[in-house]
């Protein structure tokens, strides 16, 4: 937990070993199979982060290493090149980027895998490549928002995790650059593992925001609501950020009880899922409804209703009731979400 | 989750509501007993935090309502009046502080109970009377620090629960007087729920550092570790702060790995303990321990060790063994500390 980090054995450590002696790996794909947390897009992150190891040259060797891959992230877009049909990259070589822009002096080293170190670097991308309408797979390069990354499916596990990882510490980096207990300027450190005030020496971490998501359910109905800002149709599980002095359940029975006025007896823990909007970790819960009577928080929520099991399974098939023009009148959250999960975990009565 | 709070109704909603009528509870003590984290120090908050129903006059009228009562904390402690041979009250009113140079221009509004508002205020208390040789709860009125309070047991749990999100509150704010944005000065909003740039009109909302902590077992012995800063014989869980693109899972088994070169295979969720060091989310597991050769990251830990059951039995019953001059060679966090709860559950096979 320790947060320091020895120059002793750190440049010894870094480089030569990244390529001559891949890191052990600690995260056996095997034994993750059932759980949860790793069937999550986001989640399949697999590089050795050696935080604790790194000084004040590691992040320019590795910049410089033949062997390092950099994911380029411009304004919540991710560049990519086709590999498939179907299939991207999201990995760049340094000469690879030179046409982009690469901001390497905010470039920040993710950690190391079995082909050497991973970065990730803002770049500064057309307007026009941003634009959705014209991002086209087809095409050898282009750029592609993360949520529409993650829906698509076109990156291995792998690659969305090391990118969620790379989108979150970009973002954080980019806001962190000053002080906020004395004002003054930071500068980054670890290679991008930390910041420093260049004042008053305080350090800064990463920081990540602690969200509870859950599926408030009794025997046959389950608890969805939509927010004002979701697209026509949407439902889902409740949320909300955890509070200073809150245990998980705690914060489950406070936002539910806050947005619908359904008080929550047992809690369980389902699964987290890490959430680059910007630096999120959503912890998935599933809950027990103790009453019936719903009481919308109408500046929160649009709509808060139950959904019986039978009602959930039909729009998971897209089987649910249609309106005047036979379009769904109730959906949810892509797979690609920790809501998704929950709901259909719940439906189908794995939980 | 929106964090934006509807000026409409807020007065009508705030103070008179408080006193008129008591917000409807919503977190019942029944269905928590058995819940572990319940069980915990610091969990037992009951306060309705009404964040999003505040504006600007909430907190005005708040400290100066009759029935408002203040936790006054200076540099880590809090102020107590004893109530009897071993138990004591950390809640003040108005006029009760006056004498404590209170600064209630940076009071924060915790929530409202049945008895009205209750809020946290920092004051300048003498060095002096900061001196824990000098406490002594037979004295009407003392401070002590977080920590001995824990540990006493002096206060009721929801005293206690009021206590962490309290100080937890006051010291993100004295560490968000700044964006860190732009540099430019933040102030408090939403009574204490918020924070805002002056410059760039940013929020900044509370934050709390989601940390790991880890009971990492195989079927008879489990795996602890000592700090470089722990007092001699003292072991704990092995634990770490949640990185940017981790799940819960894959941080136990990252943090694990790091600090004792064991591989975790199967991780479940045991509880949570909110912990107000300075504002961290303490998140318990039980893991699978894989292997059983120990490579100890030297820089994080002075030792690392398996105990089996029965040493660890012997040691929470103070039965463990001893050293030349007859003091225990082993002890384990106290109970105040989920480290200890998760030790406590496995040796006795709750889990």
């Amino acid at each position: 937990m320790g947060q320091g980090g020895t120059e002793a054995d750190s440049l010894s450590r870094i480089l030569p070993d990244i390529i001559n002696n891949p890191p052990r790996p600690f995260l056996d794909p095997d034994f993750m199979a059932s759980e949860p947390s790793a069937g999550m897009v986001f989640s399949g992150g697999r590089l050795d982060r050696l935080s604790e190891e790194r000084d004040e040259q590691t992040l320019t060797k590795a910049i410089h290493d033949e062997a390092a891959r950099f994911i380029a992230i411009d304004a919540g877009h991710v560049l990519l090149t086709r590999t498939g049909d179907d299939t991207a990259d999201c990995l760049f070589s340094y000469d690879g980027l030179t046409a982009l822009n690469p901001r390497f002096d905010r470039a920040v080293l993710l950690g190391t895998g079995p082909d050497g170190p991973r970065l990730a670097v803002p770049v500064a991308l057309s307007r026009d490549s941003l634009d959705e309408t014209k991002f086209d797979l087809a095409k050898p390069l282009g750029a592609m928002d993360f949520r529409t990354v993650a829906r698509k499916g076109v990156l291995t596990a792998e690659a969305y995790g090391d990118l969620c990882y790379g989108a979150a510490l970009l973002a954080w980096h980019a806001t962190a650059r000053f002080c906020a207990r004395c004002g003054g300027q930071t500068v980054m450190k670890q290679a991008g593992a930390k910041r420093q005030c260049v004042a008053c020496e305080r350090d800064h971490f990463p920081r990540t925001d602690a969200v509870v998501i859950m599926l408030i359910a009794d025997k046959d109905r389950c608890l969805l609501g939509r927010s004002h800002h979701f697209p026509p149709g949407m439902y889902s599980a409740l949320a909300g950020f955890i509070e200073p002095g809150e245990t998980m359940e705690m914060a489950v029975r406070r936002e539910t009880f806050e947005e619908s006025g359904i008080r929550v007896g047992e809690v369980r823990y389902h699964s987290t899922q890490p959430w680059p909007f910007p630096h999120t970790l959503m912890i998935g819960c599933m809950g027990e409804a103790l009453e019936s009577d719903i009481h919308r928080d109408e500046g929160e929520l649009d709509d808060c209703r139950w959904f019986t099991r039978d009602e959930v399974l039909a729009i998971l098939k897209g089987d649910g009731p249609v309106d005047g023009e036979g379009e769904p009148e109730f959906f949810f959250p892509p797979a690609m979400a920790i809501a998704n999960r929950l709901v259909t975990a719940w439906a189908e009565g794995e939980v």
